[in-house]
């Protein structure tokens, strides 16, 4: 197979591991990047840039949705809300909740895909161990799929593939080694732009999966809690 | 009942009509407006203002998703593609089709909806009398309604309303009048933005709405063609 897909590309470790997925399936890659306002927008951006070299993709398409941020309702991209730290056993849905994120940037997607004649749209959203985030359910995203099909022209057919969608994040660094993922130039940190910060959310989640999977994580922090 | 709505307005005709009817239905109004790089946007913008004003609307959003643009793929968003004249009775999709459009202006109204705590989206989509793009069809929207209850947080229940979905153009014209929606201070071409053109999609299916009305159309045109 040789077909055309689109990847969302956020610079994190869950879309660094689905963009080398996509690339082992055998597809021409088209690597969308989404700023919305986050406070980390910068540093995520020069991620995305680093792996796309890496990869040596040049079909790349950065977008700024910064009215979400305008919107607002979300620690992401409030600076008046506190990023909460980790609580990994958390049954609410944290303040970083930015409201339908992953619909509009879907949204995105589907218009490029359908411009392109691309098939795929690849996206590392992960369900279980996530943050809980209602757009991160792989309901959330057979449900995309269906306005897709419905709302493009016929023959469209743009499958979303979320190949990450029930692994664990144990799961995702193994699957990033075995893939030879470039996980060194990925940024997950929601807080800082220098050194992870290594309690957030999204630190804790990732620091728990290199230590469950027994390797170390090769970015810096400030520091490095034990989560297991 | 007295429930926030969100109402997206373009500015044509048929958004001036649901605006109306949303009135009508005794919501608090939130109003939004996107920009995507059409040629007419500017004109549009204006045209939202002063519906907004009419209806003494405060609390208003105006968003920019010129990206369709660069994503390109339309009449509408790109100068090296020419603005058909009408073809009333195509039935292929027309070059001034934006791929996927309504999705992505439907995921920012419904990240706000959430955050404003509104259980409606009004959209002004026409399916029978339309110029057939496939995210205008009720199919479409009642699909896109499941993804917002399952991409949201629980209890966010919000509906996306078309209430002129199986609506002529000349049904809309009189409900305009019935409701009395300043139609004068609307704009529909596609082509210009100074006088209407008379000739392309849009204003051929406002016209011939008028004119199967039996009303004139307030606003001015270049020509007006008969298109009885």
């Amino acid at each position: 197979m040789s077909s055309r897909a689109v990847v969302l590309l956020s610079g994190g470790m869950d879309s660094c591991v689905t963009l080398a997925r996509a690339l082992e399936d055998g597809h021409e890659i088209s690597a969308l990047h989404v700023n919305y306002g986050q406070r980390t927008q910068a540093r995520e951006l020069h991620a995305f840039s680093h792996i796309c070299d890496h990869h040596l993709i040049a079909s790349r398409l950065v977008v700024d949705i910064s009215h979400l941020a305008a919107i607002g309702g979300s620690s992401l991209t409030d600076p008046a809300i506190e990023i909460d730290d980790a609580v990994l056993q958390n049954t609410e849905i944290p303040t970083s909740y930015v409201p339908f994120r992953n619909a509009n940037i879907l949204a995105i997607a589907a218009s490029w895909a359908e411009v392109l004649n691309a098939h795929s749209i690849y996206i590392g959203a992960v369900e279980e161990d996530s943050s809980g985030y209602p757009d991160c359910r792989d309901v959330f995203f057979r449900a995309f799929e269906d306005v897709v099909r419905l709302g493009t022209r016929p023959g469209s057919d743009v499958a979303i593939v979320t190949p990450l969608i029930h692994f664990s994040k144990r799961a995702i660094v193994e699957e990033g080694v075995r893939l030879s993922a470039p996980l060194h130039l990925s940024w997950s940190c929601y807080r800082s732009e220098e050194k992870a910060c290594g309690t957030c959310d999204s630190c804790a989640l990732r620091l728990r999966g290199f230590q469950q999977a027994g390797i170390v994580d090769p970015i810096n922090y400030a520091i490095r809690p034990r989560y297991l």
